[in-house]
């Protein structure tokens, strides 16, 4: 494996950090890439290679027609950083890098970079950006950098800027900059249809955040990595396009998460490839992308989620040979009918033309009143009829609850009622956290037994006994 | 002239009611249509109707590509009334009455009526529609008809109801009705871009008004009319194109405004005119549109702009030979940018295909912070790239300021800033209440003297007086 890697670092540099190390401290059996496993890696050629590209044109375009990657030549790395030394410096956030990673791997194609004035102003206005052609492409969330009145004078009149990490690395340059107010109020209001305080993207990264914006031209130096064990999750989009091409997936469908897999969103996987193959796909592959970036205190962090998800595959509850789990490494607005526009946008560009959306997708409680902030049923009608998400198909949730006569997750049938159980998320965690079982057939028992787990070094670490870091 | 009324009461009925009646208060010295002063009407065919028809092929295509109107045959109209009063009734507030004048003459084409929830989902979301044809229309501003819980439990399974007046006449049929959930929180937020208390529209007609939308299929009874001298004043957007094409007009250039015009508006048309003349179209005209629905308490009510404007086309700032007045029958909602957009759309379907916008349109200041509401230039932005509204030229509106050594109106020279006086909204407002003169050559005098008599009035009636109704 090591001189494969070798090989491949001489070859395909910007793909090198997907191979698993050997050193992770919590190696997952999650059904890898085949490009993991097999001999044959992105660089083969001949006719493999046309062959390749045959397969290739079967998958959805990307949004703009071509998929943006914003890596540095390995070549031009070195000038690069040495150019970041010397310009104006922006030292980012978590989750600014997080927005660096998804812009740089082309998630948010066409952009090229974090949003200047007309493009943000089109995302608040019309969820959508009309690009060079003519034609629309969906942005539903603002993907934006903030900066303060005393860098906005620092940087001056100077037209690139370096985008720095902790430690002042340079880990991108932003150039042809425009500069441009952050009316924060109306940008929440319009991202989130309420400015009530309480929004968790909100109240981390936008009400202390800069009084300025700062859009361009994104090169960024090196692939973002996070060297938590999870990097070879981290597919990039066109990772995932020569994943689907090599399996030859006719049909890819996608599934947004960022809570634990029960059995119901198994079956609700498994009865949608099915679906597809009465549809007459020969060959339709499941795209399982749990969200990896910022979530709120109270979710299950993703390492813990990644874990809870190898137990559900262990357990054989989704096929590995039809599944591929990948991280989407975008944080978490919890805006709802807006957010649930980007996350299926971006799947567009990874190669998903199915998109399967649930009951208030990227929903939340208000946060100042008792009730859901959005109506569960306008995530799926405003996705339905979003611009520049006409090529994608919706695939509606089909409601499973637990179903009291088979002791298993079914889909809820409304003539027999009394026989379902609704467990909600709330009720999930309580019983978790009072290590309480839930009933048979919820959840594989591997996979409860994470959450347990999770739940448990939640309360140790709150009595004050030293618990295992809990990666964000 | 009654002859000739009756006349046309036989053959467009419809049409009536602009014909100016003998008997009002307040008769006003502007240009009136030519169809007014003119032998041919409407009706009119042989050689003429088939030139009419070639001209009417130049102005611009309504939003659908046919204009919406909702208006009962006259035949029907006794039987929809006996119907409305069989139907379960929804009192209309005076804001909702604007609103049915505004869809009945089809200023909203392709709308037929209040929006249902795909409807208003898109408005909120992304300030357009999509028609079955597939292509987009603009709509930024949600128009709906709010109920309460007990009206709608009083609807039940019905699938039409009556709107009807204050006394309880049957104004029009809202039929195959959907009836949603009234998020006010969500849609204030979405329209204005900020939920704080004081926005004018919201707290009048959205506050507290009831938990639910009610759209549906709209039959207008009997065209809206409101006897306060000025309905000759209210053309449809049919009797609008029939007017431009009458006058031969090659392009139909629109201004918006709830503002008492001084010369620097009159220096901006007459300029637009002059550089459309440069474009090479042969005959521009000016539609001047004042708004005419609800404007917030500090605007200058419509009634004493209509007589501000008489005078300055009196005096011969304007030049009523490629002028049109007119009023814009909507109602106000001072949401800026994504107002504008409502703006220049409704004029599309009156036939203009070119929309003069200005700095800060339906703007206002913030209500709880000392700042405006709105970039300055946010209004000229979104409306540059709203889809929808690719059709329609935009003429961004140039400085006019006060130019000392001309003693006049002029666009503001950068070169030489110290020449010019900007003279506020305010400074105006302040001047006219302490019966101060503004600088020679801002407003012609007569102007002048309708806006130091209203605020005399205003005045009056603030120290007990009995003051001359205003009309809103």
């Amino acid at each position: 494996m090591a001189t494969i890697s070798s090989s491949l670092l001489l070859k395909t540099p910007t793909k090198i950090q997907f191979l698993p190390k050997t050193h992770f401290t919590t190696p997952l059996n999650l059904p890898l890439p085949t490009r993991f496993t097999s001999k044959k890696n992105g660089s083969s050629s001949g006719s493999i290679g046309s062959g390749t590209r045959i397969r290739s044109g079967l998958l959805i375009e990307p949004d703009g027609g071509k998929l943006v990657t914003l890596l540095v030549e390995e070549s031009q790395r070195e000038l690069k950083k040495e150019e970041g030394f010397k310009l104006p410096q922006i030292k980012l956030t978590k989750i600014d890098i997080e927005w660096v990673h998804v812009l740089s791997e082309g998630w948010a194609s066409p952009l090229k970079g974090f949003m200047r004035e007309s493009e943000f102003l089109q995302t608040l206005h019309f969820n959508s950006i009309r690009i060079e052609n003519g034609s629309v492409v969906n942005m539903s969330v603002p993907i934006v950098l903030a900066i303060d009145d005393e860098k906005k004078n620092q940087i001056g009149g100077s037209t690139s800027v370096a985008l720095v990490d902790d430690e002042n690395n340079p880990i991108a340059i932003l150039s042809d900059i425009e500069i441009y107010k952050h009316n924060k109020e109306e940008r929440i209001a319009r991202t989130w249809g309420t400015t009530a305080p309480g929004l968790p993207y909100a109240d981390k990264a936008i009400t202390h955040a800069g009084n300025w914006l700062i859009g361009g031209d994104l090169k960024v130096i090196e692939p973002i990595k996070y060297h938590d064990g999870l990097d070879r999750f981290r597919l990039s989009p066109a990772e995932l396009r020569d994943e689907f091409t090599r399996r030859n997936a006719d049909a890819v469908f996608a599934f947004q998460l960022r809570n634990p897999v029960h059995n119901g969103h198994a079956l609700l996987m498994t009865d949608t490839r099915q679906r597809l193959l009465e549809m007459g796909y020969k060959n339709p592959v499941l795209l399982l992308h749990p969200l990896g970036g910022y979530t709120k205190a109270d979710d299950v962090p993703l390492h813990w989620r990644m874990k809870q998800h190898e137990k559900v595959l262990e357990d054989g509850v989704l096929d590995p040979e039809t599944t591929v789990v990948s991280i989407f490494p975008s944080p978490m607005h919890y805006a709802g009918p807006t957010e649930v526009q980007w996350h299926a946008k971006a799947r567009i560009n990874a190669g998903a033309n199915f998109y399967i959306v649930g009951r208030d997708p990227a929903g939340m409680g208000h946060p100042l009143e008792k009730r859901d902030l959005y109506d569960a049923d306008h995530g799926k009608k405003v996705l339905s009829m979003a611009p520049g998400l006409e090529r994608l198909n919706i695939l509606p949730f089909r409601v499973a609850a637990y179903d009291k006569t088979k002791n298993g997750m079914a889909f809820f049938d409304p003539s027999r009622p009394q026989d379902f159980i609704f467990i909600s998320g709330t009720k999930m965690r309580t019983l978790a956290k009072n290590k309480e079982s839930p009933p048979d057939g919820f959840m594989c028992p591997g996979g409860w037994k994470v959450l347990v787990e999770y739940y448990d070094s939640l309360a140790q670490a709150e009595n004050g006994r030293v618990s295992e870091p809990v990666s964000v």
